[in-house]
């Protein structure tokens, strides 16, 4: 297995996402609008994972492009749990790659705790060969407090190699509600704020109505 | 007031600052210790915010680099907040730049809820006329959690410019508990998990005693 | 003119353009063959080089987008002349981008001694509006000696603003001729080390024949 | 041999030497000097290339930091021949690090036609254990012509293992005469613009020295 020539096509398609993406944000800043996009990063699994992965899934080594949908990963970081939906509309209305697949482990968090919203991309590459190489990237798009715990989650799952001790579990059960809570009390914020909003220009276009 | 002139030995500070910080978690990462840095930002002031804060606060613009100490700046976000502490200790052991002062809004946290580790660094450029010159950098040491609550906040500053309304100042606060709350769960994690690892230890230990 | 808003889907162009034109090398390195790209670089035209190339070539702000196609630019530097001919193959074959034009500054050089090979590609970048904006950008290809003489040309054409005196300009024909030769010498080492190189296959094939 | 823990501090060296060296050139375009520094690059040796050079010198591997010079190396390319003392005289008057070396392959060039300038330097980084390591980088400052040179000549090295066969040794010898030419031409350029420039000057002081 040549691994830097199954990996390239995958590392160039997590490259070209993740400018793609930043330049969403980017769009929004010259609006007034708030923007959904907080930052943007990506990664190809190392070959370690890989190998792990394929193992412990049964996945043989010549299915991993079919099989192995996380290959590539590209994550998205919001403000608001309602930022997501803007994105995932984004992201539908786009013409340059296509969906293939979601899971909202948003609306049906895991019993871990986690919760985060996928994306499975189809996403064209030109080759040296000539032609397109179409590559399978999986998205996630979260808050900062559901990246926050995922993150911590994630360095757990390793150490432990996939054998969190139940005390420590139960925590993380714990830390996953605090998480919530944590977004919970953010997206009345948003409210808030919205509602503000929407006050101060009645009050504007009022105002200006009068002679 | 030529600015660019002005900020460019700010914006060199902060340029080396970050790869020096950055530098960090790669040695971190070659030891199988737990990485006190999770990711470092900086930014030098946009010249709009230094001259709000300059009319705000009173500072002529002719004393703006010794009176106005966040023309640069500097951020380093991590998991747990016992981290906060050992990210101070390395900062203070450093030979490559001295600590004017430091202020803890961790235990004397804002009225607002803000939370977050403050030190003022001299930090010396080197310039082509010769010679160091040296600059005032604001660094803020922070969790994920607190740099989210934070993060907002800020936003809110500037949309309600400094105003923010009570109802949503109330909201701020009750969210800047949960993210307390969060910060704290998670700090019962990491215990848990060096708790573990010592009796995981203390175990090895003793079954390699055993003839 | 709100510029930020006309420039930023050429920024934007120019950001997926330089990566995946770089994704090019990166896969020619996983073969044994020679890379055809050194480097790539690219920028947003200033606002102030835009004002004055619209005043110089009459060109009415309205019709920036379709009139001056070099807005956005990517310029892509090699070390053999031979290596143009292999990009412009690379990037006829793409099915990601359309050329709009050629023009061949290498057989047919301007009468200053500028040579490079440039096309205008139709690239289209997503909005957030939903849907495809199509720009144009302005791609250069160019041996390292062209570039170097190039680089140096352009800031005297920016120093003298366009008037360069004639002694200088004399100059800089002959120092084109220079930059000239050093291609000439260069070309003949590539053929010298291909030939070689079949040779060296001939005798490794000859010896494996042997008995 | 751990090579990612010896080698880490000289990545680190190099990573804050290339913003340091760029800083430089940042300085300059605030002025309306010419600035002496058209680009940097760094490396860190790659671990084969170390074990050949370590075979081919004789260096036993734990002398390797004390023997081997270009573990880290940085490299300044500029327009003119001229601009390399102006950047070796910046170099040696900074305090943020020490120079160990120098060795002028401008003024004595190679055999092979190599030219360059290069200096070891004692640039000292922090350490996570606490206090300061010093580690040595080679600094290399040339021409564009020069690099280009170099760049193939580097290749053909690697080609063919560090024995190019006659016939294309003469040949780069030849391209090296082109290049050096090339930079000779260039050089009487920057000489007739200074000299331009101190006419105008005179000019224009004349013109308003009358009444």
């Amino acid at each position: 297995m040549d691994w830097d020539v199954l990996l390239t096509p995958y590392k160039q398609a997590v490259e070209e996402l993740k400018i793609k993406l930043k330049g969403i944000r980017d769009q929004y800043q010259l609006t007034s609008k708030h923007t959904p996009i907080e930052f943007v990063t990506g990664r190809v699994k190392p070959v370690s994972s890989i190998l792990e992965k394929a193992k412990r899934k049964n996945i043989p080594l010549n299915r991993l492009e079919e099989d192995m949908q996380d290959l590539a990963g590209v994550r998205i970081m919001c403000q608001f749990v309602g930022d997501i939906d803007t994105i995932v509309e984004l992201i539908k209305a786009r013409t340059d790659f296509s969906i293939v697949e979601q899971r909202d482990y948003i609306k049906n968090k895991k019993r871990s705790g986690y919760r985060s919203y996928h994306m499975i991309l189809k996403y064209p590459v030109q080759t040296i060969e000539g032609g397109e190489k179409n590559t399978l990237v999986e998205l996630q798009i979260r808050t900062l407090a559901m990246n926050f715990w995922a993150t911590i989650e994630h360095s757990l799952q390793y150490k432990y190699a996939g054998k969190i001790p139940d005390e420590i579990e139960q925590r993380l059960v714990k830390a996953a509600e605090a998480a919530f809570q944590l977004d919970e009390e953010m997206s009345k914020i948003r409210g808030e704020v919205q509602e503000a909003q929407k006050i101060m220009t009645k009050q504007q276009e009022a105002s200006r109505r009068k002679p």
